[in-house]
């Protein structure tokens, strides 16, 4: 597996994944309906680092890095991932998590954070504890998952130097 | 005092509220020196609601209120607010969180929640827990002080309905 920045011509690809992650409505706040470039408009940002992990020529996912927050709060990193549905459970989201701490201290960053971490996709909340994040905060009832109503989100956060 | 929407002929007062606050690098993430249209952009943005405070015909006080998250997280509603310094301790805050609360459950938000709250601005985090927010995150060292250096900051959280 290869993580590497994406590139205008990974844009199908990206989007998707994108696409049949969020129609799920189980683990992102975006709306199923979304349009394709509003979502890459998104995913690709200018500002926003992008990635994608490609397996044997395949994109089988992607991931977001970016300051959390403007000038007096840039100093900690937020990131989002996404793996295409059949490609679940081979690691890409473990190798896509490492690879974004080590570009994070590569940048600068002091620390990272997750803002809405949804509490019912355990796969993910126990993946991030097991790279060093904390659940910091519970948002009761933030996230309206599509099949189980209203559910709590988690913010998660790990500090990236030790000063 | 009264508050009601904002209207085009309130930006002149808006701005200098915003720059002021801003200025002081102590309670908002923004850069000290982000440009009046990109600030006026960002606090009348379509789809945020404006507020004023307006006192013996001078505007005192302004707030935004808007979905905290997109789609399946739009329940939950987001707000900030800003006070002229020289208007600080009258009371305009407070007024402005209670009528906030007020139009958020008017708009049918099932909760409120604020996503940076500085831990150094004592008057800001006991105002928002005697209007019936908790704590539910801590953020280490998240904003960058003007002359404090790295202090934490609070994500507080408040329910608006029973069910």
């Amino acid at each position: 597996m290869t993580i590497r920045p994406a590139i205008r011509s990974d844009e199908d690809a990206i989007w998707s994944i994108f696409h049949t992650v969020i129609a799920r409505g189980d683990t992102y706040v975006f709306d199923a309906q979304m349009p394709r470039e509003e979502a890459l408009g998104y995913w690709l940002h200018p500002g926003t680092h992008t990635y994608v992990a490609e397996s044997d020529g395949q994109v089988v996912g992607t991931y977001i890095l970016k300051p959390n927050q403007p000038a007096l709060g840039s100093h900690v990193a937020n990131a989002a991932f996404m793996v295409l549905p059949t490609a679940r459970g081979s690691g890409v989201g473990r190798r896509m998590g490492e690879h974004c701490l080590a570009e994070a201290r590569r940048l600068g960053f002091r620390a990272m954070q997750f803002n809405f971490v949804v509490s019912t996709n355990e796969v993910a909340v126990r993946l991030w504890q097991q790279l060093g994040f904390q659940i910091v905060g519970t948002l009761p009832g933030a996230f309206r998952h599509s099949q189980l109503g209203f559910v709590d989100a988690y913010v998660m956060f790990r500090m990236l130097q030790s000063n």
